[in-house]
């Protein structure tokens, strides 16, 4: 007898998980490290903590810890918007008309509008530990620079954010919050940096990318005594942070005896997926189970499907170390579309290493379809997501719809990594259907890519 | 040895209350009844079902019935986003460094941001059970309205609502969430209806209220058939729907064997606090238990501190029926500061009723001293609250800082009912300190209840 699942799991606060999980610690091939951009050489530590805190280049670089304890007052600041929920999508299924049984875990259920928060909170912690005077940091969207600005006021922290111009134009309320919560914001490329300068001068009508102002924050941060410069995606310590998604999701499934078959999550960066699949990866390592693992990216910003598993640069400004990771070129700059955090031009090194193994899967979906989902997960489920969190929702409903044609009663897990407050002019193109698709071609991909730099041995 | 009270206290799903109490049922003097403006004699069933669903007639009507079972379609939809954590203060009285122990209901995780989907799904419930084809509605910051959109599109009804026109233009984005889950939505007054036209010939440059839109509403309804009006707070049904407030955050407070000294809730038409203190006044008007008891008004629209208790118009065109209330005349129009859902001139009969028995307490509180209060609560406590649910934030820290002063540990409970992530516009009048104080004068406020209908016996 099955027992009646209901629609919301929560867990207890003392379940809440009490160490973040290393997924790299049972990867076979580990993630390629971070190059010195000019010797070619992994960064050491000591070059790392000019830039970053010191004990976070410490898990950067920690390829073998499988679990770090979560310090208790990161413990603490989590219990007040955990545990997340785990939500059985009971009105999409019957929505859907089909047999499979899709979950959800909500991590929007907090100010900062999605997951972010989980990391941010960590690096502010580790920052004010090591006696600092503030951070800097890039956000595309705004839901990265708001749980940041909301994670250094906790800490008294002086947070300086840069914030991709496109965005910071069609989210001006984002900007209030993170005003509210005493954060400096500013539109990049702007002329406070060199970098931005430059940027600016070669194209003076850009509307950002998340590798410009990623570029403007590090400069920032180098030039300013007393500040680290802090990112929320992409970093194998970003991953390590977001796992308490993951681990979360399972202990709620685990308490009803329930196993996913497959997992799905947008990425942009790969914090979030990253973080969703992390348990259920590490299972998968250790040959304890198996799973099918989707990764979805917007199609006009396609790293994985469409880019090249290679040494990159993480910034447009080219200031950054090189990481490996499945890239489109960190000179490509997305169309002006509304994919918000998912206009990233490469993918965490994790996640790349885990495609590249041919372990998780990938695929791209357009502007117009991720909509559609969005309305009726918003009109059936009652969550207007965010548009990230509804590439996601879009392979959910396909994969629900296979089921429905083959009578299988798979079971969906997928990140809802948040809400879609602060994105309604990209639901007003929608509603108004003037919403367009706008996708790379061949050559511009391959014009981007012809600009890789010469790192990979 | 006490039990160690969890940051948030969550219901299991079988725990969600299964009938709305009835607070009038306990009620020596029961609320003084609607007129029919033309006759004064109390409206009938027959009179009101040409507005209203003709079930939500009877609730209105009905002082004895204690519980009225709650459907079971409006049960599965409460599980969407019910139960609504009663969160313990932790971080705020640690800020304060209070004895008091404050706890809040936090009814704001939804996608309308509010408490108001909980009467939103009951009335469009016995809409769609009537048969209609849809419903009209205003709203003042657009919780309502969203609300109303969200429950509609769940039942399938056509929904068109009258937004206040400062709230229109100050929340464009509320606009587009309404529009995602169907409804239409026009500005008010607008040239759509007859009592539009004459306000808007009257006063053109106003930036309307809630009493003008609810006119436009209610003609709207009964001019088109098959459809009826929806009201989101005021009237006693609502208060009884809102009941699901108090009764879930006395179950939660009941689990770990918590009593309130006071309870705190925002009132603007009384929804929120009707609903929340509900199964507490219940206890106290039998003579079970004693709390203190208080409603925080804007200072800016301060119907129960300066108003009179007496029959009035619901509705600036007056085309309503006369409710007894304590208000600051029909006729009252606030100035256009940010109070939001606040600014409405009278308050529900129930508690214009219990106010005037001397059951409950109110004081008014001036919106740069909400806003502070607000800044504070989203700093410590994570979340930005709305301006309304602020106002109650700012009486239960007064209170809290009492306790401070005189080493009371006293147990405070307030409603949080909802969030600010549309009223960043107020947020930024703040934080770039621009932010004033609009107080009525005596004289405003006489001028305006010189107007007052001749109702009263």
């Amino acid at each position: 007898m099955e027992t009646k699942i209901p629609y919301k799991i929560y867990l207890e606060e003392n379940e809440i998980p009490q160490a973040w999980y290393n997924v790299r610690a049972d990867m076979k091939n580990k993630p390629a490290p971070l190059l010195n951009p000019g010797t070619l050489e992994p960064m050491t530590l000591d070059e790392l903590k000019g830039v970053f805190c010191e004990e976070l280049c410490r898990q950067e670089l920690d390829n073998d810890t499988a679990y770090f304890p979560i310090p208790e007052e990161i413990q603490n600041f989590y219990k007040m918007y955990r545990p997340a929920p785990l939500v059985r999508a009971y009105f999409l299924e019957k929505a859907l008309g089909t047999p499979a049984k899709i979950y959800y875990k909500f991590e929007g259920n907090n100010t900062s509008g999605s997951h972010k928060l989980n990391s941010a909170i960590a690096q502010a912690y580790y920052a004010k530990k090591q006696g600092l005077k503030g951070v800097t940091t890039e956000t595309g969207a705004g839901q990265w620079g708001t749980a940041l600005s909301m994670a250094c006021s906790y800490f008294g922290l002086d947070c300086q954010v840069f914030m991709v111009k496109c965005s910071y134009e069609q989210k001006p309320f984002r900007r209030e919050v993170m005003r509210t919560y005493g954060a400096n914001v500013t539109p990049s490329p702007s002329m406070k940096t060199e970098v931005g300068k430059k940027i600016l001068a070669e194209y003076p009508d850009t509307t950002g990318s998340l590798g410009c102002a990623i570029s403007e924050a590090v400069e920032a941060a180098v030039t300013q005594p007393g500040y680290r410069y802090v990112l929320g995606s992409v970093l194998n310590q970003v991953l390590l942070h977001q796992s308490i998604i993951g681990l979360e999701a399972k202990a709620a499934l685990d308490k009803y005896g329930i196993k996913p078959d497959i997992i799905i999550g947008c990425a942009g960066g790969g914090s979030n997926l990253g973080g969703l699949i992390a348990p259920f990866m590490g299972e998968k390592l250790r040959g304890e189970a198996d799973y099918r693992i989707i990764a979805v990216e917007p199609a006009s910003c396609p790293s994985l499907t469409r880019g090249k598993y290679a040494y990159d640069f993480c910034d447009t400004g080219a200031i950054c170390p090189l990481a490996k990771m499945y890239t489109l070129g960190s000179q490509f700059i997305p169309s002006a579309n509304h994919a918000g955090g998912l206009r990233y031009h490469g993918m965490s090194s994790i996640l790349s290493q885990l495609y590249d193994d041919g372990l998780m899967e990938a695929r791209s979906v357009e502007q117009t379809a991720v909509f559609e989902a969005a309305q009726l997960f918003a009109r059936v489920e009652g969550t207007l997501p965010a548009p990230e969190s509804s590439h996601a929702i879009r392979a959910a409903i396909d994969e629900a719809l296979k089921c429905k044609e083959t009578g299988e009663e798979k079971t969906i897990l997928f990140g809802l990594t948040g809400t879609g407050y602060f994105d309604l002019k990209a639901y007003e193109q929608f509603n108004d259907k003037t919403m367009i698709d706008v996708i790379p071609t061949d050559e511009q991909i391959a014009a981007s890519l012809a600009k890789l730099p010469k790192a990979d041995k």
